[in-house]
């Protein structure tokens, strides 16, 4: 039963996708921009079903800071208004030619950049990612079922229901928008054997939760959000930019993929650098846990055991391991990391080079920052999630990663080889 | 214990990935022409290697068509040397820059191409695979784990310790080639399992391998091969040339994938057109299945089934089905192909453009044959096979295909909005 509404949802939103590729660019934006001013117009609608979402979860017993990811007020239903307009200013990653050539027989081949087809986005509280998936997804021509988190159902109802009213009245076909509206969890496991229908799963959650889908999807799937992110200090640092580095990628935002967890530090600067760091991270409340050579040197922080090394805080936490050189350093990163963000702090050309080519991440940094993998950060405008995989696409994703090609042949009559003799 | 084996072979290939990433150029092609020369100086092993492979195949009673694909002799052996060096020859895929850009904080971002790491190949009876595809993947950067047919696996034991051997001596890590050498069957899902260890999983063979790998693999995989590929003839075609690509895409060499096994003809011109068609076809030895309609004008023909749309023949047979316009055609190939290659015969400039935009498939010609699609036709000097799924890569693939991307960042201290107040 349950099956059968999500099938129907999604050949509703294939069906639809065939129609919406070949929309012109300034169709879909100009559906983009109605959406966003139906957005505004319902905000009062839009804040009701949430209170009723947030005062459900509230007598459920949720905690404080799960609640205030749930709730929206009119100035986060206005951020989502805006950000559909600020995703229609964005350049239409479509109908791009990436690749041309002409051949000797004089076939003229062409790679065009074209949408994937029906976008599978499995999230987990926050409801304004319905806002911002539903409009990234239409921007570059895509269809999409979208399975937010059950907390958050009838927030995203609301707002999917208003974007998808305003997005057919503009013009999207109908059925391009498809919301599974049911809170079994169950909806995840058939979501994710939808084989054929969808193109791709994009999950945005807890690592738990990805994991999962990653092991039992028969749809391909974009792997995103783990990070386990190093910082190397070499012996060549810049201890004060070392300090300011390390400091800025725990403590400002340390929920966030691209926090720093383990810190680096070559042996011949631990002794003097490690006591500085330990003085700036303490007064910030960071908890420090350390190999057993930095015990040593800071005798009251704790040991770090093996488990501590892959582990994504996600807090004011702090794993701190001594290395004999660079090659250390990068086998153990290599290691333990998630294919997300590393930074080496140095001012040896050589170390750096070397420490780019060899570290194995998505974002590899010298003198900068993990906090800024992140698709504003990187001119892209938009960000749908950061893959911590290879394929497809790596790092931060913007419009393009939404996108695949095309080939478009011309030719006048031509064949390939002789065809056989007749018998 | 089979599994601990697979298992510390692929630890092996990706401990010898990290170093196999960051050789030169120079590094890769001297040692894929030394692993050319050393194919040539051990022909005489390897044929007889592969004799005692022809000799078991044939006295368990395997059928002439597969002893051939099995086949070595010296010429093959030739062919796959010269593969190597024209490998060697091909632009390097890797340090390319494809995306750069200095941000208003200072930062510098660049995006490089890189290596996968370790790419999984299953395949089925021929072995100028295994040298196929460790050519390919060393030049490209990668390490690769090979899993051949059982019945090849003297010829493609021999082959890969020949070209490990010699790539070994010419300073590709130790460890980059791995085939996996038990005949056991479980091997493919232990190494469709080998998740962090494996970056994809590339299956060529037949669509059963395909599809069971597809499902059961919780490493990415590439899904390659299967081709229901059509030709629609509009009421706009030149009949001339519609004949000539029906009968080069149909007969000139039915057991491949690019091959056309649907004939979609304008009503319009059915009548007039399908009896030179059959005419032409019967005198190839092609058995025909058509549609009631075009049983009508054929009455000498088998029907088609629902079965039939669906189905890759390889073989000399095409079902016929007349479509009353352009978008029935469209209609049709978007429900029944599977994303491979697809034809438009005509000289209206509207019906070619609509064809092309809106059929969902890897390449949509224009007035030429689908048997143009393939790396080396479409100028990529190489292929790895052809990917028929939307993500990562479409159609041919050359050696991008085997690549990713990483981003490289060069700042000077520069972190992200402040750190919080000290508490």
């Amino acid at each position: 039963m349950m099956e059968q509404e999500i099938h129907a949802q999604a050949e509703a939103a294939k069906a639809a996708s065939y129609r919406l590729a070949v929309l012109r660019t300034d169709e879909r934006n100009a559906a983009l921009s109605a959406m966003a001013d139906a957005l505004t117009a319902h905000t009062d609608e839009i804040l009701r079903e949430n209170a009723a979402d947030v005062a459900e979860a509230a007598s459920a017993g949720t905690r404080a800071s799960y609640l205030d990811r749930l709730r929206l007020d009119e100035e986060r239903v206005a951020a989502m208004a805006e950000g559909l307009r600020l995703t229609a200013a964005l350049p239409d990653p479509l109908g791009r030619e990436d690749y041309s050539v002409r051949r000797p027989n004089g076939l003229e081949i062409r790679r065009m950049c074209v949408p994937l087809g029906v976008i599978g986005m499995i999230y987990e509280a926050r409801p304004n990612v319905t806002a911002d998936a539903i409009g990234l997804c239409l921007k570059s021509g895509n269809a999409v079922l979208l399975r937010g988190g059950s907390d958050a159902l009838r927030s995203n109802r609301v707002i999917a229901d208003t974007l998808s009213h305003a997005a057919y009245g503009a013009g999207i076909p109908q059925g391009a928008i498809q919301l599974l509206a049911m809170k079994d969890r169950a909806a995840v496991d058939v979501m994710t054997h939808l084989t054929g229908l969808l193109d791709v799963i994009i999950p945005r959650g807890g690592a738990g939760l990805i994991r999962r889908i990653v092991e039992s999807s028969t749809v391909p799937v974009i792997e995103t959000g783990a990070g386990v992110c190093h910082i190397y200090v070499d012996r060549a640092a810049d201890t004060a930019m070392a300090l300011r580095i390390v400091e800025n990628a725990k403590v400002a935002r340390p929920s966030v993929c691209n926090a720093a967890e383990t810190l680096l530090v070559h042996e011949s600067i631990a002794a003097e650098f490690l006591p500085q760091m330990a003085t700036l991270l303490c007064a910030d409340g960071v908890e420090l846990r350390g190999c057993a050579n930095t015990c040593r040197i800071l005798p009251n922080i704790a040991a770090a055991t093996e488990e501590d090394w892959s582990t994504e805080y996600g807090d004011l936490i702090l794993s701190i391991r001594i290395v004999e050189d660079l090659d250390a350093a990068v086998t153990h990163i290599n290691r333990y990391n998630t294919g997300h963000s590393e930074t080496i702090v140095t001012n040896d050309i050589r170390a750096a080079h070397d420490f780019q080519q060899r570290v194995d991440a998505s974002t590899v940094y010298v003198n900068a920052s993990t906090r800024f993998t992140d698709g504003f950060e990187f001119g892209f405008g938009a960000e749908i999630g950061i893959s911590t995989q290879k394929l497809h696409v790596r790092g931060p994703m913007g419009l393009d990663a939404l996108t695949s090609t095309k080939y478009l042949v011309y030719g006048e009559g031509q064949i390939r080889g002789s065809v056989p003799a007749k018998k």
